[in-house]
């Protein structure tokens, strides 16, 4: 049983035209904006058109199910949302090969064990700063932090919900995990250059890595660069720089191949040419898929920057803004996309996602799996972002025979 | 024969009073705004108390004479202007001191066999991009520069001149080197901390270090820092890292202890905790007292980067903005310093100046030294910028028996 590409290749098209800017080619449907919802509405309609009983829920999420309102059913989808300037395939390709797999299913007249619903996630992306949509499915978003909640420009979530005759009561009645929902499928693009590297056109996802994020600061002394001898500096960029040289080690000593540890953003004061750097605060994001894994990174990382602060006498002091326990994928869910990549005579590797996605909160109550398909030159967030047909084709074809084979057993999990 | 600290003292209050701001007990009198003028009076007014013939130049030097008008003098001084928010001592301390000289020298009424000149510099501190003053009486300014200079505040170096009756013509009268000057000594405080640190009471400058200032650039791939596996990465700012974790080795291997590389400036691209740095853009700026030295570490720095950039993936380039060769300081000069300084019973050091003085500008021309007096905490440009009233005492001293013995040598060069 196979997708037909052309169907996702319109669609995807169709999709693409909905907050596109001819100007810099990028996408613009940041959540519960007018085009998101112009998209949202544009899905409903293709929902329905495929025989599906669709709604839009209090969270703006869309919900069309294939087979017995009752019973609980295997969701299938991703999120509908882009960033601002994002590309065609992020989010978007999860939706359209889930609606395919109904259109095949639909066409074969297959019998299902239990029903569908297919899913198109509302603000994944977090203009609002977490997963809205998936959050509310599964009951994990409080009143208090729905009414905080405000986008980097400035936008409440409660107005932009208002925008759109949504508001808290909805969103809290929108839960469906567990209960109408037993179970979370997602094909996604990797976002990544692993698959490509690595020659395989399927990745199965093992889990979402756990992410801490620190705010780093090394105080050392600002001094003249011309009258401060190298041996009586306390340069706090020198303390950094040896902290950074250090990663490789850390990890080789402490993580695994599955580690990252990267240092994004860095504030040097007073930031002259001729004056040594007196203070440095900078970004240290870690990542593991094994929660123990992560706290060795955190309290190396602390013991190495205790250490190197020392050596250039430098104060140092850090914050923990925030710590993501990471969350495996369903092991039954993971062999059925595997089988179905077998089966289809594909190349697969099993593999963390680095990147967060719907599906973490999901496998926190539901088994939950998803598939990558590979990113050309790992591009994504940008309008060059770009997955061969091919895999898209492959990455369907696995969705399908993995959703099929799940709703055909009678207990699936 | 001895200063009298108590004029000093005295004279560098009643100079600290012109510019100074009692909210944050900085002084501000940068070149060539009202209160460096103000302060330029204050001194002309003083020099003639003390019977020196004083006039301002076009390039608004305060240059005041001792002796016979007509013959090449020993000019001895410092400058007149601070950094904005500055301290009391940087610049105003070696005019106050050779005006003490003078005072020591008619107290006495010491025959010389040369003219002294005591000299306020104008806008040393490069308000207008160079050293000013010492520039115009050395003729090292030129028309097209005086047109095109330009503070950071946007003043026109023309327009900052006009305001005081100057003009172009003026300054390019103002040279006297070689010619009326035949030599420059330079009282200054450190502004580093090594005199502080050896204990040393004087250092005797041996020149002033060259240096070059760079702009890298090193270019790899923005990423998402979830996604990327750390071997995949073209992660620039690990360049960097890498690279300033080198400067130790590259200084001990190819330069002296007076050598300095100094990374002062970092700027990420694009700057976001979870994004791999595809781009970062640095500030290198290397000195040492000995050009060939310079070449080697500019070499090796070269060198290094090419080699980590290859390593990590990414592109590197780099401008080099400026290089000003080493100034050795005149050798008979350092010798009657530390002559000086040996008959006073003082501790002294010999050591380069890493940062620039007028000194620099003479010492091309003519014969030219300065002697430094420690800062506290190595601290200047600065409110608390302090020098202990002993060790102002010391320098003085060593400066007006250095004067003293120059000039009462018939054939002092």
């Amino acid at each position: 049983m196979k997708v037909n590409l052309e169907r996702i290749e319109n669609d995807l098209f169709e999709l693409k035209k909905i907050g596109f800017n001819p100007e810099d080619k990028g996408i613009y449907r940041p959540g519960l904006t007018d085009p998101d919802m112009e998209a949202r509405r544009w899905l409903a309609e293709r929902f329905e058109q495929n025989g599906l009983v669709t709604h839009m829920d209090g969270a703006a999420n869309v919900i069309g199910r294939l087979g017995d309102p009752d019973k609980p059913a295997i969701a299938v989808g991703s999120h509908a949302d882009t960033v601002p300037c994002g590309g065609m395939f992020d989010g978007a390709l999860g939706v359209i090969a889930a609606l395919e797999c109904v259109r095949v299913i639909n066409e074969n007249e297959l019998e299902l064990e239990h029903p569908l619903e297919i899913i198109a996630t509302s603000e994944e992306e977090g203009r609002f700063g977490g997963m809205f949509g998936a959050q509310a499915l599964v009951g994990e978003v409080k009143p208090d932090w729905i009414e905080s909640a405000r986008s980097a420009d400035g936008e409440y979530l409660t107005e932009a919900l208002a925008r759109f005759d949504l508001d808290i009561p909805g969103v809290l009645r929108a839960k469906r995990v567990p209960g109408p929902i037993m179970a979370f499928l997602e094909l996604h693009i990797e976002q990544g250059p692993v698959l490509e590297m690595e020659r395989k056109s399927i990745g199965v996802v093992e889990g979402i890595s756990g992410v801490f994020k620190w705010m780093v600061k090394l105080i050392g002394k600002a001094d003249h660069a011309g009258t401060a001898p190298m041996h009586m500096r306390s340069d706090a960029f020198m303390g950094l720089a040896d902290f950074a040289h250090e990663i490789g080690r850390i990890i080789s000593e402490e993580g695994t191949d599955k580690s990252r540890l990267t240092i994004g953003k860095v504030d040097l004061k007073p930031g002259y040419a001729h004056t040594i750097p007196g203070e440095v605060d900078f970004t240290l994001v870690g990542r593991d898929l094994d929660e123990e894994v992560m706290h060795r990174l955190a309290d190396t990382c602390r013991k190495v920057l205790s250490s190197i602060a020392r050596k250039h006498r430098l104060h140092f002091d850090y914050e923990e803004r925030s710590w993501l326990s990471p969350q495996p994928c369903n092991e039954t869910v993971m062999k059925h996309f595997e089988e179905s990549a077998r089966n289809l005579g594909l190349d697969y590797m099993v593999m963390p996602s680095g990147a967060g996605h719907d599906v973490q909160f999901f496998a926190r109550k539901v088994p939950a799996g998803m598939v990558f398909v590979p990113s050309v030159g790992g591009v994504s967030h940008a309008p060059d972002e770009w997955t061969h047909w091919d895999d898209v084709e492959n990455g369907a074809n696995v969705l399908l025979n993995t959703v099929v084979s799940l709703a055909q057993k009678k207990k699936p999990f």
